[in-house]
């Protein structure tokens, strides 16, 4: 990717293929439903240093909706099993959290009990390159 | 993190916390055993543009064992349900088939078994900085 972004950026990347078992035969997913919901939060938080990315599959299939978080020099968490209809604004907030931590590691006590409950993964920050 | 990293090596991040249900009380875990069967594996392929980065806890705990594979400008792959006495190998291999693509997918029907079915989650590339 070519891409520019600013190192104090987090993005958060949101599986658009996630389907649910509830997920009617016609219409968006819900892990499209899942991106849509974040976007217009995230309009309304003008603030928030994050950018939203949609991916077709994060690979976690048997936990929808799912999305991961990532940052330079941060871990990188992925979380599943999450909502579209009213989890946008408690991963906004979550994010919140994780960026206001040097490495990502937010106390376990002050996650949402969405991330407690939803963790799937979690990988170290990037080594330095040359 | 200030280790300087050429940008061609894969990092291959191994759980040594992992436990196996069928673990001993005492000795090394499985996620340790693993970690030390693959930089046996790993010394005997001198070749390998690999490096291997124990990691306390990569949060997949219900998969035992567990690793994850990075590269610059390729996608990190996570999986689970890794055997520490045989699966070395193979992920090894498996690697080198992903450093073989320049966006890390390596096609469905090349990976090898254990990869397919133990794919935990996989995360993009990371964006160019500034």
């Amino acid at each position: 990717m070519s891409e520019q972004i600013p190192s104090d950026i987090c993005t958060l990347y949101v599986c658009t293929t996630c389907r649910d078992a509830a997920d009617p035969g016609e219409g968006p997913r819900a892990g499209a439903r899942l991106h849509d919901a974040l976007a217009a939060a995230l309009a309304d938080r003008p603030e928030a240093r994050v950018r939203i990315e949609p991916v077709e599959c994060l690979s976690v299939c048997k936990r929808p909706c799912t999305v991961a978080v990532s940052s330079p020099g941060r871990w990188t968490y992925v979380y599943g099993d999450l909502d579209p209809a009213v989890s946008a604004a408690v991963i906004l907030d979550g994010i919140g959290l994780y960026a206001g931590t040097p490495d990502g590691i937010v106390p376990w006590r002050e996650r949402p009990q969405e991330f407690r409950k939803g963790v799937v993964a979690r990988i170290p920050p990037a080594p330095v390159l040359p």
